[in-house]
């Protein structure tokens, strides 16, 4: 931490990581922690508006720790703690915060409207208020910058004009936290269809758990370039023309890469020797994840989670005391 | 308490009462404080809906307290606790349940519809809300009795039915509760204009805290029969016919009420002598609570206060455990 602005961002409960993720959320989070005062939340809750079943969100969440502590989160530079374990903070200011913040508005918010208009038979209270939810897991702290991607950008504003609010009725507690977008590098599928997904299905991307083997016997059916049919037609390697190598220009190191780019075109490479040296490079960011993994157990990474709760919680009460001093609610 | 039955009923923070209230709210509750075990809460929470100035809520949640104490609530007999005292819990069960409730449902309660109607600029997040905490603070001790006014029968109804959708997705968790109406009479105004009420002017009603004289005074001035125009006329002492007649018929016992109507017939009794004798009426509920409440101090009233809380607290902390482990949330 090299600033005393406070960073807050929520991070989904799932399953095993993809490469795709390393790029995407995790390493915008690596890299604030050496910036800002950070804290990063583990969004429980939040993950409860869908009903996951008990036994799954319980292995997401412990999960979810152990792969970003592996990614790189660094418990002596961040602040690492599962949303839930803060349930009695971060729920108390959602609760005040409700009774300031618009219905109208909520229900204007487009992000819901398309899920509302998706799952009619799940609008659920706690789905109209989930920006207001995320509102508490900012102010709680009273943090000045969010890390979000860019379609959180409407909720952020919502928080904003939640704070405004709130000070407007009951005195200046809260900053107006400031979006500081996480761009996120959209890494491709293997298939070459959209972005990198686990809902793809297992061939469309590389886990982060998948052993060297496994990287290359993914990585052999990837597409590349259609026009090049046989091993003696030259190629087309850039971002546009090869799937393949757009990967490359995500993992692979510049010079590696043009050097790859120049044989192509001279059809002096194969696609089976490219894509070989592209899984070389998965693995080149797979194997230190996986050594890390290997090495932090569940104990440690509920350990860090306790320290994490612990730190949390303790400047979440004093803020939680000014906001019922304000508010008039007595402290008996 | 003789009963295990676990009863809840919540209070509204106001300022003074009125001899209308002790009828009202007040006999209900400390009636059931000796057949329940028996939990009362000021709603401080709730009445955030709409904005009090702190300074106002503040002294109001005292005055509460001190006034449901002196007008026979016992903590030896019921516990007695602010609502925001247990924010912590409560509120992490409302944003739960929140998660289970349809939308769509609390939007075409009555009375939500009523207020978004009557104040269409106020209409938060939280007021739509409302029977959702109202569940929280019920199911955080699995109640299984609420004790409420039938304009609360739409949203224990709701209660009832988040309970059932809880347990239908996580198990069998809360009992559905069950309604006991307060039955609270409907004390009629000293103007004879609807109920006894504190919003129609000091003249309207007699407060708790009014000495004789003043007590005199208010019902001097009350409406009687308005067809008796002279002493010498003969009156009409039914509850129809004379306002005062009324008023005796809540306050005043029996055998002295059929005297009094036996010679208001044979003109034998005078308005202003009546009237002297429903005051005398109203002291003798007023005189034991303005006695009992100049014996209580507001340092009293907090002592009574924490230890209700710390009292409640301790089985609501242990339903919040359980509601966790079935929604799966780590206890870290
Ligand atoms: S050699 Fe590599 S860059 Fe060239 S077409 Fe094959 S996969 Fe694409
Ligand atoms: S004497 Fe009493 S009951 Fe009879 S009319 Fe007068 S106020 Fe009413």
């Amino acid at each position: 931490m090299i600033s005393s602005n406070r960073l807050i961002s929520g991070i989904r409960p799932t399953g095993e990581l993809h490469v795709g993720n390393y790029y995407g959320a995790l390493k915008g989070l690596v890299e604030q922690q050496e910036r800002y005062d950070a804290r990063y939340f583990i969004a429980d809750i939040h993950s409860l508006t869908t009903h996951p079943k008990p036994d799954d969100l319980r292995g997401f969440v412990i999960g979810t720790a152990r792969n970003y502590l592996a990614g790189g989160l660094d418990p002596e530079r961040c602040t690492l703690y599962v949303q839930s374990s803060l349930a009695a903070e971060i729920c108390e200011l959602h609760t005040y915060l409700s009774m300031v913040m618009p219905l109208g508005e909520l229900l204007r918010v487009p992000t819901f409207k398309e899920k509302a208009k998706r799952h009619p038979d799940n609008v659920n209270y706690g789905l109209v208020g989930y920006p207001v939810l995320m509102a508490a897991d900012i102010l709680l702290f009273k943090s000045q910058t969010v890390m979000v991607g860019d379609d959180q950008l409407v909720h952020l504003e919502l928080a904003r004009e939640i704070a405004r609010r709130f000070n407007q009725l009951y005195g200046d507690v809260f900053p107006e936290p400031q979006p500081l977008l996480d761009n996120a590098a959209r890494i491709p599928s293997l298939s070459g269809a959209g972005k990198m997904s686990k809902s793809d299905g297992a061939a469309a991307y590389v886990s982060l758990q998948d052993d060297r083997a496994a990287v290359g016997e993914k990585t052999r059916k990837a597409l590349s370039d259609p026009l090049r049919g046989y091993r003696s037609q030259p190629g087309h390697p850039t971002a546009e023309g090869c799937n393949v190598f757009r990967l490359h220009t995500f993992f692979t190191g510049e010079s590696e890469r043009a050097a790859i780019a120049g044989a192509c075109r001279a059809a002096g490479i194969g696609c089976v020797e490219c894509k070989e040296r592209l899984a070389d490079s998965f693995s080149a960011v797979i194997e230190p994840f996986r050594e890390r993994h290997m090495r932090l157990s569940e104990d440690d990474a509920v350990d860090i989670l306790r320290i994490g709760r612990d730190k949390a919680r303790e400047s979440a009460r004093s803020v939680i005391a000014e906001v019922r001093q304000a508010m008039g609610l007595l402290m008996l």
